[in-house]
């Protein structure tokens, strides 16, 4: 074995908590493990930090090797280092969690045939490892950052109608908004566009269609304004 | 060197920014380090982690070694990687911040008598590695968490006045606050007790003492309540 220092040292790895949006409900992109241990069981992606890489980086080619997925909105959520958590040897994983526009991404297994899926994130498989524990804290990161910052735009289509918005909120946030208030704050807030067209091929009545005004809503942040939904 | 392993491993570190309160400044604590790289230079507490313990442990035991201080507020912050952070080798560090109440706490030296020395927040010395950064990270984290989260307390002595708790998110925020609409805001959150004493031996005129009823608090966020400051 090659690489020899004076003091044993954990191995690092990332894993990502990947969060999409349907119609219904709120997903988590899960890969099934070919290997020991846990093999078979349906886990984050994840992997080995290399020596020539930030975690940042490390966390983006482990999601494009694994599932495919490229350009996605990624943060660090938290570094978790619990002593046994990985039966091998010492572990410390830096998790992460990603948002991804369904539509936009053909989600495919890495070139090593292991399966990715998506799940309900409110019926999920049995994970390896803590995995749980991390979709768990990925979750009321999203659900708590929801709130402050608009990231919820990164699980929408460009365009979308307010219902679509608002049904976004109430799947991450799991409880019901009041239909009036949800508009009157949203629209307030001076961040989306009013893109001039109705939806498309819908059974109900065509609704408006908006965009996130990316730009507008930076320079309020830098004039002092506080987003909060 | 006795640890060997088929790949490459970073070293892994933990570092803390402590941060205290006194009536006029937020403090930073640091370190005068010893040794080279940058012998002589101040910078965050801290080290590596040994392999029976986890980040939090490891954050904590770098505190009482260094600086004498135990049981305080503790948080993990975030997790750097960039690639040339330490002159010598790979190191990731997990960043920690630490909230202290001045008056409770005795800062020392470590035992291989290296200065420790509280800062002013907006007047550091210049600091080793990239801890600067680091700095910056958690003033921006403590922020922004001191609108939505009751952790000021924890820069506060158990008793104070709605003056000191002004002066408190004033020197955090950066920014005066109207004295009229803090009260109001504050007292209408109703988590804090009227001890029903005044301030001893002050020079104006003594104020009303308080005290934050973290059982009341507890309660109430179980009970669906916002905290918003």
């Amino acid at each position: 074995m090659p690489f020899a220092y004076d003091y044993a040292r954990p191995a690092l790895t990332v894993d990502c908590v990947v969060f999409g949006l349907d119609e219904a409900d709120l997903k988590v992109l899960l890969i099934q493990r070919d290997l020991e241990p846990f093999a078979g069981r349906w886990a984050l992606p994840g992997g080995f930090i290399h020596m020539d890489e930030t975690l940042d980086q490390a966390a983006r080619r482990e999601l494009q090797e694994e599932t495919g997925l490229a350009k996605v909105f990624l943060e660090q959520l938290y570094t978790v280092s619990d002593i046994g958590r990985d039966p091998r040897e010492r572990v410390v994983t830096v998790a992460y969690y990603a948002l991804v526009r369904l539509g936009d991404h053909h989600v495919q297994a890495a070139t090593d045939a292991r399966n990715a899926a998506w799940f309900s994130a409110d019926d999920l498989p049995r994970l390896a490892f803590d995995h749980d524990v991390i979709v768990s804290m990925a979750l009321q990161r999203l659900q708590g950052k929801l709130r402050y910052q608009p990231i919820g735009f990164e699980l929408l289509p460009p365009k979308f109608s307010l219902t679509r918005l608002q049904q976004m909120y109430e799947i991450i946030l799991e409880r019901p908004l009041d239909k009036r208030n949800f508009r009157k704050k949203v629209l307030s807030l001076d961040i989306l566009e009013d893109l001039e067209e109705v939806e498309q091929d819908v059974a109900h009545r065509a609704a408006r269609l908006y965009r996130f005004d990316e730009r507008k809503y930076r320079q309020k942040i830098n004039d002092g304004f506080n987003f909060e939904l």
